[in-house]
């Protein structure tokens, strides 16, 4: 060794309050200060094998249906004495150029909210580096996720929906790509079957207020009398809305019963008052960042799935049961 | 010096393709072997003294009104080759707790969307870290700011309102301790002075869509006939115009005129369609990101202040004007 000491005693030099020798001391800081090493956060973290941060990736789509799930992981993160390195991708990113150089900073852990390739995730293995994805379901071992229960929302809802008449059903389903989406539809398309109600094919929209409202015309043709729409997510449901109350000339939900799920902000806004799932975004949060501090300790194993329980948000877009 | 050679040979080892003998490449490699030192971003750091590290300081408020903004902030960073560190804060949060632990990861700057005191940038000064506040204004020369001219916005947004009856007019403002509020407010106030268009006092409110439909009915009581609200965002203005029509039952132009400010997504909803002043949100994050740059570069000066032009949207809240 060039100072002459161990590496663990180069450790307790940089530890506060550490006991070490006078001399000692000098000897390893004036092998430090050659190297330009500093008892900083980084330097440090050469000594601990720990630098605090928490590498999380972002899309543009996954930061616009939870704008507030970056700042409750920062707190999270925060709060276990970490620092959120962010890397936001663009939605067709590719992920192992964004996983390596994350990896670069010695991240002690990733978050995702991005699904990323499994030639990512198995660049972070050698490295020791836990991946927990953010709502994204994934079948690779080495990585674990905390989600909402999307299955279980969407059987509250049809529960709910099938207490009324219904009329023709329709499902506008999120992007082909999007896993999330296929899991609510999944949800729906099973428990509408279980409760022996029919249902129009489904179709594909892009997740966006937008593409809910110009996919509406198109949804309800070719059917008569009522109908109800299950959309993938809000933004949509509330495209469908205003599709059916400014462009069509229909009522919600006498004509058109329209549900949506998420329960961002807007859902509950009077123009709306959205009927929809809850998503528990705060303890989601709160889990992922768990989960991951359990992972970087060693306290937990890889491959885990927890499904937090959503809540349905019953309002005025669906209609109501007999009882009801 | 330990491994015998200078600093600067010890940057040419860890720069690749640089010139350095067989002999000198071992004797350094074995010294910094010693204190566990690789050739990754953060060793690399401590030669070239650059992290590529951005701290970006997020409040829960901002996050809200811009949920893209931390988006393009990133990929502007990304372009830029470096990486966002993210600090979110309360919004009462102290700052210079936070400031203190981002210096610690030895950032090349920080971008803020929250306001700074002053101790927090008198802290990044002897640092050498420059700081740039993003739509905060300031009056420390310590910092530089990129923003959208607020002034400027409410000056636009009158001379349309001024070219129809305005009925009474009244002022919506965000919290008062909020500065871009109070640019905002201050702009409405001298565009209407000037148009000798009279008004109402201010009223402050939390700039959010409740705090907006809460406030409605004061704002327009102990007056009749047509009213003209004139809100500092658009959350509290979509509030306004929702209180109106559900809970007041007036009509939106003609018996009460909503404008806000922001031009978010739900501004053009069907339901809504506010008139409101468009901030240029992408731009502004580049050209935070550009001023970033050029400070930590040194072909900028701190204390500089860029205004970005905003635009009028005009659009079925507002009265049109006997040309219009």
């Amino acid at each position: 060794m060039l100072s002459g000491v161990s590496q663990s005693t180069v450790s307790r030099v940089f530890r506060e309050g550490a006991p070490v020798s006078k001399t000692t001391r000098k000897k390893v800081e004036a092998a430090a200060a050659a190297l330009n090493y500093s008892p900083n956060q980084i330097a440090r973290s050469l000594i601990t094998q720990r630098t605090g941060l928490i590498g999380v990736v972002i899309t543009d789509p996954s930061n616009r249906a939870y704008p507030d799930v970056l700042f409750y992981l920062g707190q999270e993160i925060q709060e276990s004495g970490g620092r959120m390195l962010v890397v936001a991708l663009p939605r067709d990113g590719e992920t192992a150029g964004a996983t390596r150089e994350i990896l670069a900073y010695h991240v002690d852990g990733i978050i995702s909210s991005a699904i990323l390739d499994d030639a990512s995730i198995e660049m972070c293995v050698p490295a020791h580096v836990p991946v927990v994805l953010f709502n994204r379901s994934t079948s690779n071992a080495n990585t674990s996720t905390v989600g909402c229960d999307q299955h279980a929302g969407m059987e509250l809802l049809v529960q709910h929906m099938a207490a009324a008449p219904t009329g023709r059903v329709s499902l506008l389903a999120g992007p082909e790509w999007a896993p999330v989406s296929k899991d609510r539809m999944q949800g729906a398309v099973y428990a509408l079957t279980r409760c022996g109600i029919e249902f129009a094919p489904v179709m594909h929209s892009d997740y966006t207020f937008e593409g809910g409202r110009q996919s509406t015309r198109a949804l309800l043709s070719g059917a008569d009398g009522p109908q109800t729409v299950i959309c993938a997510n809000d933004a949509m449901a509330l495209g469908v809305m205003d599709a059916c109350r400014f462009e069509l000339g229909l009522r919600v939900p006498e004509d058109v019963a329209v549900t949506g799920f998420d329960d961002i902000p807007q859902a509950d806004w009077p123009s709306y008052r959205l009927t929809t799932i809850r998503q528990p975004v705060r303890r989601m949060a709160k889990a992922t960042v768990r989960m991951l501090m359990e992972l970087i300790e060693g306290t937990a194993s890889s491959g885990e799935r927890r499904l937090l329980m959503p809540e349905l948000r019953v309002r005025a877009s669906s209609r109501e049961g007999p009882a009801g």
